[in-house]
């Protein structure tokens, strides 16, 4: 159900939704990523992408990440929404700190 | 009445005029949007789009949302609108965080 | 003498001169427009208009709105003008969040 | 005295230099000006004006307004200039709210 | 001895140093400058000015203002300096008000 | 451990990730850093830096500064990030003061 | 020592490492700067200056001042650097008010 309701979320422009994790995980690649990089950031998942700031000519600006990523967000600024129970945050792509290889 | 009206008012530039909706609602194709997406947010329906932002030679740049969509929107920041009794806000484009396909 | 007075007010670039109107009235093209268009919104019939922002070339970007279109504009940010003991707004195009046709 | 001091200012720029009015009076072309066009506005004559704005390539974006002009501003925002005991304000051209023909 | 001083200083890019003048003075040409073209502005002598403004190409916006001639500047605004115990004021050329002939 | 989460951080855009050295420190080319460059800022090496600042065409601006460079930070304006209990900070190439050669 | 490491140091962009001078001082061309150029501002000589702001090709808009010059600066603004128990400040081009010859 959630799943579903999260593939018809689309970010509008340069935003992406995001889902924090607290624990370990594996990247896409299966590389570790250490429980405890934290501080005043958030590591978070994106969930959905959008397709980029849009331009005068009403074309997008390639994002510079993707869904999967797994990033390093601000601690505050994103806007938070709760899907089915769960909570997700929208921030825009130019907040994004740091991305996991 | 209250439609007639709507049908008549046309946002300016890259403004939308929207109507909340709280309860569960199907999508144009037919989609189940979730009752909770909520938070900071705000779910709400696209019932009228402006042409885009006018640049400076008079066009416009095109809009990325349209009569009918579904748009998460952030729970400050639109002006509120009553007409016939029923409330409706107007946000510009750029504040619309995502929408629901 | 109201009338001739306003006739000869020209707002500068992007500005517009407009009168709030309150009861019912009916548009340009006889079309109804509600009473209650009400809110943080102020209903209004244009005056007036500028020639548009001025650009660095000396030219105008043309304006969306003439005089005569039913607009709905913030309930403040305007400038108040009291011409012959009658209020009346000057708004910038900009600030017009939508018109009526 | 006074006029002679007064033809040998220039404003910089985008900048006039006017007069405050505030009783009757007619315009260049014989046009009568309302006495009350008052609320948070001023009425003012023109009495001299900058070249323009200077742009990159040193030269200047044409003005709307010149000497003679009878024109609205906004109550507060010029800078106030006594040239032989006598009143004037400087404000940019973008400040002016209308003129009157 | 200050006059050495004064000049070796470059004010640098749209800036000039100014000098307040309070009394009756005669400008270049010859001209009676008011005593009193006073309020919230100061009359000045421009002492000093920079070569304008800098370009993202290294070049300059030929500055409005040259040595010599008499300006009316805002009241506050600019920096004090002091030259062998004479007060002078650098202010950039854009806060510069207006200029007698 | 540290060192292999550290190679997979990517700063995003014109962001870099420094860690702060407080005690002497040989630059990359054998120099000799003061102990006491200190006052208001923060000697640093730089972790990881980004591709640069997203232009809109979708390429970057190239970096002033690489892997390894020693760096002078304010104080303040950081965003503090904490890897594997070490303290690390993601500050932005424009704020970066000066570096060690 | 304190030589040494300051030829190391290498301002980033469009800044300038300046020392304070307060005493009579001579310029490179052994032109006397008065001991009481005071006020609001500080004298200071340029120990190093960058290379200029970065443009987006990744090009430097070249610097307008470079080492040795002396030079004018407003009281704040800067930010204080201890190099060896010295103290330097560390300022942007822009901030530059004046140069002496």
């Amino acid at each position: 159900m959630a799943s579903s309701a999260l593939k018809r979320i689309i970010p509008l422009f340069d935003r992406v939704l995001v889902e924090r994790f607290a624990a370990e995980t594996k990247s896409k690649g299966g590389i570790h990523i250490p429980e405890k990089a934290l501080g005043k950031v958030l590591n978070a998942t994106v969930i959905a992408a959008g397709k980029g700031l849009k331009q005068k000519d009403g074309t997008h600006v390639p994002m510079s990440v993707q869904n999967g990523d797994k990033v390093l967000l601000p601690e505050y600024g994103g806007t938070k929404v709760e899907i089915n129970d769960k909570e997700y945050f929208i921030f825009k792509e130019a907040d994004i700190l740091a991305k996991w290889e």
